[in-house]
């Protein structure tokens, strides 16, 4: 056996079945290994973003690693920054990442990197990294990568695997049998959280991670109606359980004006963390504050997403007594179809009416996320991804396609706004390659809109054309439909409500990747002119 | 003054005047200072691979660097490919990244990258990274990275910025007023050179960087004409002066084989590095070796991109004694117009034939490299560029977008891969955008071609679908007319040779950005089989 065979036999008995790749030179052994049996699905992607963002997306839904194939430092570079938000959304993703031969290195061939070596990069958006020195390693640093990107939620692990260790014999060494475990949240926090819960202080339950998946939300709907703690979630979901007959969980605004404003009127004195962190403002604001709780109310860490957190939840209900009442469930009510301009809100309606009960929605529509969410709380059940969890834009796409390969009997719908599609709209090519079941509302603005509320920030008076003209994308204006179709996504364009809900109508009733260009009609100047006077 | 002001003095005072962009929420300030003068050209990019491109293939023209904002640690990510690229041509390049303020960046805000910083990730490929401290930082790594960029044939210079630094008062502290110098090839090592050259031995100069610009070939071409030394350009060449009249210089073979043939074949005993690196094996094979040039042959270095260049063969040439007499010049030769299939040599005769003088020849043909790189020898006077020159792909289209905005009235013509230009097609929109005078020869065959003959060396056999399915492009096949027109480029498609020549002839008396889907008839079979015959 060789490193490549001993390193694919790791993944396939560590349960990994599906790789999202984009292969080069350095991973042609694993190719090799890939295509001589059915035990790996692979999943071809033309830029590595794609390749990360997918894998995110799998995981998020299938609940277990996805495997990537990355040619060297390049294709790594390539797919950090939907690593990063994997990495933010604490969803297990394990890497392979080519390099060259060992004994070639030293010799700086053309794909070595000037000041640095992969390792360094990979670093940086992996929880664990390690690069072989030998074929016998290979096989054993797999393993471990597949069972370390299991720790609490999830962890980002990258093996570097330089090419004479895939194709010199491995000895095969076994690995350590005691599993890596997750921790669980210790009795003594147990008994404090329960404390804090008792105390008759408001308390708030902010959960994310596995806290807002549908068995999370049971139970701490259970422990809330026990102890009258109030339920939020994080402001970027990783993954939240949505609609009808669930949990109602509202999240805490993305905006720091508003959530400053949100914690203020709840009353809220103490915010206990499960499975999430401290909510601060995504950028610091010259003479703003940076925290969204305010200063006289208490952040204290329940659990992590390094714990076993359902663990921690049930411990918890049990602690504080929580009985079979839970708190009042979602109930579904029907817009009626939208009509006129093609707005946020009729964009809401019509999804929050048509989309069929277990949707996988999936949202980077950015300046229009907010109202989307609101419109759609009544809709059918479904699941909810903040694709964007560490901010960086271009992961709607990706994570649509890793959804819909995970669950290829659901409808995705994609809420994607089009400065962030373009991106990364290679995943529009692997969409039709693999007949993924996904309509992308493409939200055509023809801007990065949220940039003309920080263009306000920055200083008074009005904004030259010059400096506007850094923040559309107008000239020319993107035509989606042609760009969908170039990639064997069939795609139709809607000028108006009405319009819009014919085409979603036809396409919740189709199977297959299909995009509608929704040109919005969105005003955005309100927003600006609210953070303009506020400077004054 | 504040930071963000003194940093975009410093630029404008160190003669830079064009920025590749995609800015973000940290980038907000500068956005402000470019929009109030007309000091600076901001080009957006929709992906951060294409502003990073589009810097290396305008500071390649422009013989300055350009700057590039980047938005915290992702949008940098986004551009490393290109980057690395950039570094291992020696381009110059100056990058400002944006981040968080320096007093809420320990809050692990969502771009907060999970397992370090962005310095961690710029370092890698950059020559020089500082991160401000302050405000009245910012200035002054502004101007030392513009300088710093300038060392040698260029570097990359990277400065972090957080978003405090730009809006606090800045001291303004002016820069040490040494310059720092590019440092000269010794008398010694001049010395040297010269008795190496007159030693008997049969030698080759084998030349990159400013050695082969058209003031560069005019001296190499002096010494070889008095010395007989042979002459010798790198495989990948940055920025090659080429076509009628120019002297002659044939490149390293890419693939190993043909590069160790080509060496014993020529019988050169001693090589002379001039702004290049010893040519080795871009990746190492089982089993085979890695250097290009046989054992028997001594290298040695003369002058390095760290050096000046450009004396050092001024100097060389004085002392070998070098008159007027030179090699003898390209004649150009004009091919009839191709007819019948539109194979890979009637690509290379129609641009052989049709590109006028003073084209801009920018290629990222992968596998058709070779024989277009043969077939346009004797064209009309034009600069080569050679893109992926730290063989990353996807620096075709960028390259070509940059090249064309520091040369407005210059002809580009790019030679590109269909799988390498998937990577950055978002650079079509720019093109468009700036009304670039660029053709996009877009090379279609549905493959990453090149990873066919890399299967081929794993092991002996048929490959299978599957593992063919992970080379393959063409399920389903890109529509490029359709991909370049949603992006406002003009495109047409060629079956024949026919139809591609009067396409292209048609282009070369237009201005604009236009793309040609050329489809290809190339048949990689031969190849494979002589690879897989040598395994035997």
């Amino acid at each position: 056996m060789n490193g490549a065979q001993s390193l694919f036999k790791a993944f396939v008995e560590a349960g990994l079945d599906t790789c999202f790749a984009n292969p080069g030179t350095s991973e042609m052994q694993l190719v090799y290994e890939m295509g001589l049996t059915n035990d790996m699905r692979p999943v071809l992607c033309l830029q590595e973003n794609t390749v990360t963002g997918a894998a995110d997306g799998y995981a998020r839904m299938a609940g277990k690693p996805a495997l990537t194939l990355l040619h060297v430092g390049s294709g790594f570079a390539n797919g950090i920054a939907n690593l990063h938000n994997a990495g933010r959304a604490n969803t297990p993703v394990v890497n392979v990442v080519g390099a060259n031969a060992t004994y070639h290195q030293h010799r700086f061939p053309e794909h070595e990197l000037i000041n640095g070596r992969i390792t360094d990069l990979a670093r940086v958006v992996s929880h664990w990294t390690k690069e072989a020195k030998s074929a016998s390693d290979l096989g054993v640093l797999g393993a471990m990568a597949a069972r370390y990107a299991r720790i609490g939620s999830g962890k980002i692990c990258t093996v570097v695997a330089p090419t004479n260790c895939h194709w010199d014999p491995s000895a095969g060494t076994p690995v350590a049998e005691d599993p890596i475990s997750t921790p669980r949240v210790s009795a003594e926090t147990v008994k404090e959280a329960a404390d804090r819960l008792q105390s008759g202080r408001k308390t708030a339950l902010l959960l994310g991670g596995s806290a807002i998946s549908n068995d999370g939300l049971e139970l701490v709907g259970r422990i809330a109606a026990k102890t009258g703690a109030q339920l939020m979630a994080e402001t970027a979901p990783s993954r939240l359980a949505r609609g009808a007959d669930r949990i109602q969980v509202p999240t805490v605004p993305y905006l720091l004006d508003f959530a400053l404003q949100y914690f203020k009127e709840s009353g809220i004195k103490q915010v206990l963390l499960i499975g999430t962190l401290n909510p601060v403002a995504t950028f610091a604001y010259q003479g703003m504050p940076v925290e969204k709780v305010p200063e006289d109310c208490e952040v204290w860490t329940f659990a992590t997403n390094d714990h076993n957190v359902s663990t921690a939840l049930s411990d918890l209900a049990g602690a504080v007594g929580a009985g079979d009442e839970t708190l009042a469930r979602v109930q579904r009510v029907e817009p009626k179809p939208p009509t006129g301009g093609l707005t946020v809100e009729a964009v809401g309606q019509s999804v929050c009416l048509l989309m069929p009960d277990d949707t996988i929605l999936v949202d980077e529509a950015i300046t229009a996320t907010g109202q989307l969410f609101a419109e759609t709380t009544h809709s059918a059940r479904h699941d909810y991804i903040l694709a964007t969890s560490g901010g960086a834009i271009g992961n709607g796409l990706p994570v649509a396609l890793g959804a819909s390969i995970a669950c290829p009997d659901r409808k995705v719908v994609l809420l994607q706004g089009d400065g962030s599609a373009m991106y990364t709209n290679q995943a529009l090519w692997s969409m039709a390659r693999e007949s993924c079941d996904v309509t992308v509302v493409l939200l055509k603005n023809d801007s990065y809109g949220v940039l003309n509320l920080e263009l306000a920030r920055v200083r008074e008076g009005e904004p030259t054309d010059k400096m506007l003209s850094m923040l559309k994308i107008d000239r020319p204006s993107i035509d989606w439909v042609r760009l969908a179709e170039s990639m064997g996504v069939s795609a139709v364009s809607a000028k108006t409500a009405e319009e819009f809900h014919t085409h979603l109508e036809n396409a919740m009733h189709e199977k297959g990747p299909k995009l509608i260009e929704a040109e919005m009609v969105q005003d955005l100047q309100p927003a600006v002119d609210l953070i303009r006077k506020k400077r004054r």
